[in-house]
């Protein structure tokens, strides 16, 4: 026989899941109800609403579709592309040649904006890759990760949202990472279509991906020619759902919607300007506790996203090693490089409920123990510097 | 400010989900570790092993998808099937149909095997079909629904698979609400692919989705022209992240493992003829009380499903009333008619954990108090009876 579920505790400093607090852990261990129950239907609209005023929209279809983030980003591509339309898509990271992949996959042709990974996408480059597109190429989108994951850069969007819109494209973003914990403006933006997930600055774990479409975005589904190929993301199916028709579809994952019904609680009594700032302020903290270290960040300051980090292992030092000192000695999780940067960096979140100022301190000591550093005290008083201050 | 999640005291014999038990709601608020940790990895084997013994199967590539039942349907279809590929598929019920649309949606050929809401495919009947098939149709699979979650019915499976073999054709099954409440034997039967949903008789919230995959399968997937069409689903990048390379691809529901561990385990220590006696008890329990009020299932006694019971609605009696009753009154969910049997027919789960004596009586009671019957006291005598037998 097997033993109970006996898991380690650990202290989430990754790329996510971030930490989960206590009362999404309660809400989670709540008895159920039907998923057509006339209180899960209110309980649907209630995290419907708290979800529009996360992503700061007024966009009806914005619910969190059942399954995790990167079926969030299949969900919007597969709905909005058809074979033979064009997409423009910024890559300067995984989560952008994901989004490459599954565009082609759903028959798109895809150009792509490359720029190395760490730095974001100009504008400029943008524009001159529209002008290089045939002039009759059917442009349905342009897409851009607004956080990417794997690199810890901040991509701006205003800019590149205008540009798609007079080129006549709709304009997607990955807002996986930043949801929550650095502002998304949707509708400020024109976003017009955006996928998340619930385990990054939302602290709820892995297992939905809230997503928004507007109106502009619902009109290209609705023109399509052909079926969009998935029938479980297929958003026309999921509007009647997610609606007030209440057709059924799936079944949603009821104890998954209790829990972001609560952490979202959690993000608008925080206030989403008090969350972002947070953020911020622990992020200049532990930037400033690693450069005592004596440790270098990848991405230029100004692009630096304030809740995923990437630090560049020293020349010499063991990488693996020390994630699994962390690991090991303190339960402490911060994440591995991808693609490119794999042995290269760390990255560390600071992420909704992880970005504390004790976890500041702790990942800073831990790191200068693991490194073997003399600097361990100018690290923790150059961030308790930055702590302090309004 | 919206309140604490506050939800309803339900009793759920309805189409799902089931009752959840307290130790899997306990498991539900264990604090995360990240879906790469080492101890998650070890839990993911130990979850495929007890998959593997719930579907009774030696299959490698057994593992809980990353969504719900909905979606383990449309990973096993779009896998298998490639545009212009010929698929039958058996429909009596919703589900049949919904691998219908599914398939036709990756753009295979799809012959249908239909038989009436409430009977089940005969094998003759699936015979004719495929001789009727032009001889060089590349016919792929045949599909089947084991438990009919619209109407009740359980189809016999064996010669269907033998049939399907015969004319080189994969065999995929449909075993969402069966898995946990009915012998399923995946290798005995020669089932090259099945999917299955946490919610309904492993007694665990909605969520995921226990897949398994046979080497034919797998062969099959290998020897694809396209790449599947959906990324999220496609089974040679879960095979890697399930598999012992643990690639990333996306990030696990944690929490949802944690409970589908939790239940499984108390599936295990049950002991799955023990499950299967239990519901087959408690169905014949109802069936006796249901009878001893007047009420009639349209489903033939030799193919009823024992966790799942549609009853026939009385002549003059108000369908959505009755239910509404015993949700308000009571707080005893049941299920509606789908489709053709909308307002004609109830459905009630016995499912997992609420297969239970006292599930019997209460809904019993309360049926017969909604119906205004007389009978009350005949009924559970008779349900009481069936629950006294060894």
């Amino acid at each position: 026989m097997l033993s109970e579920l006996n898991v380690p505790r650990r202290i989430l400093l990754g790329p996510g899941p971030s930490e989960v607090g206590p009362r999404v852990l309660r809400a989670m261990s709540t008895p159920l109800v039907g998923h057509l129950d006339p209180s899960f239907v209110a309980l649907m609209e209630e995290v419907k609403d708290l979800l529009r005023q996360t992503f700061r929209t007024a966009n009806r279809l914005t619910f969190p579709l059942s399954a995790t983030g990167s079926a969030g980003m299949e969900a919007v591509l597969v709905n909005l592309l058809e074979p033979g339309d064009h997409a423009v898509i910024c890559v300067n990271g995984v989560f952008g040649g994901r989004m490459v992949e599954i565009a082609r996959r759903a028959g798109a042709e895809v150009t792509t904006v490359e720029v190395p990974w760490g730095e974001v996408v100009d504008a400029d480059h943008l524009r001159k890759t529209l002008a290089g597109l045939p002039a009759n190429a059917p442009l349905r989108l342009v897409a851009s990760v607004h956080a990417e994951t794997s690199t810890g850069a901040r991509q701006p969007l205003e800019e590149l949202s205008r540009i798609a819109h007079e080129r006549g494209a709709l304009f997607v973003v990955d807002t996986v990472t930043s949801l929550g914990g650095a502002p998304v403006e949707v509708d400020a933006w024109g976003i017009d279509a955006s996928y998340s997930g619930t385990q990054k600055c939302l602290s709820c774990p892995p297992g939905l991906s809230p997503v928004t479409f507007g109106e502009a975005a619902l009109a290209r589904v609705r023109a399509r020619k052909h079926k969009v190929q998935s029938w479980y993301l297929d958003v026309g199916l999921l509007e009647q759902y997610w609606g007030t028709d209440r057709v059924y579809h799936h079944t949603a994952p009821i104890t998954m919607v209790y829990a972001l019904y609560e952490s979202l609680r959690a993000v608008h009594e925080e206030g989403l300007d008090a969350r972002f700032a947070r953020h911020v302020k622990h992020h200049r903290a532990l930037v400033a506790g690693l450069e005592a270290l004596g440790l270098a960040l990848p991405v230029a300051a100004q692009h630096r996203l304030p809740m995923l980090n990437a630090v560049l292992v020293p020349d010499g030092v063991d990488e693996g090693g020390v994630r699994r000192r962390l690991l090991e000695r303190h339960g402490i999780e911060i994440g591995a490089g991808l693609g490119p940067w794999k042995g290269k960096v760390w990255r560390i979140g600071l992420m909704g409920d992880s970005s504390t100022p004790a976890n500041v301190l702790l990942v800073l000591a831990a790191l200068a123990e693991a490194l073997g550093s003399a600097a361990a005290g100018a690290a923790l008083g150059a961030a308790e510097q930055v702590l302090a201050a309004d």
